[in-house]
């Protein structure tokens, strides 16, 4: 079911500094800063040959990466998203398995434009996953 | 400098069910179990199209994930590792850029058989780094 792995999403505390890491110190492929103001996030990607690198940035109070930030203040792997064909049957088969899905369960537009859904970390050995219909 | 995302590495508490999990919940693509004594794991990969999870399960009392697991007692991720070309010069360009090297400072061999470095998560956002040479 599950296919790619589209990316691996890294919250930071301070953008700038993180993209300049993945920049100049690791050599990287890097985007420029989008703000993403419905999602509360600023997002910069590092783009590898096989697969993308999600930088997070808080934007705005209600920053849905607020609490972990304040968990972990040096930043840290917020979350992995796999891609899948079909959403919809994607959830079905996982909440019949057991999954919980996040929120009200319906597949809303990520910050690609497509639609995804998060899986409870619970369920998954601590990892919260995204899905994203490719 | 860094190449293809290699893999993401998650640490589970019972790797036959982190397995079965994969396997025929998320249905991917699973290797068989592989004990890695000198490095105190067990492995399992999940093979995606574009890159690889590395299930690590605890293998032996000194495993490097006990006290990750301690904290993290459902798993979590662990690493991620990213592939470089020539890990001396990586390692040279990165240390001199200030990032620390854990250990001796040396790469020894990982559980692919290629020479790897771990990085200080302090100085990667929290994250903690494995450079493989490709």
């Amino acid at each position: 079911m599950i296919g790619r792995l589209n990316h691996v999403a890294i919250a930071v505390p301070d953008l700038g500094a993180a993209t300049s890491l993945y920049r100049d110190t690791l050599g990287a492929k890097v985007s420029a800063p989008v703000d993403q103001p419905e999602h509360g996030v600023t997002t910069v990607f590092i783009e590898l040959p096989n697969t993308k690198i999600e930088l997070l940035g808080q934007l705005g109070d209600g920053s849905p990466i607020a609490r972990f930030l304040e968990r972990n203040p040096d930043g840290g792997i917020h979350h992995i998203c796999y891609e899948v064909d079909d959403i919809l049957a994607a959830r079905d088969r996982l909440t019949v398995a057991g999954a919980r899905v996040l929120g009200p369960g319906e597949p809303r537009i990520g910050a690609h434009g497509k639609p995804v859904l998060f899986l409870h970390p619970k369920d998954f050995n601590g990892t919260l996953v995204e899905l994203e219909q490719a």
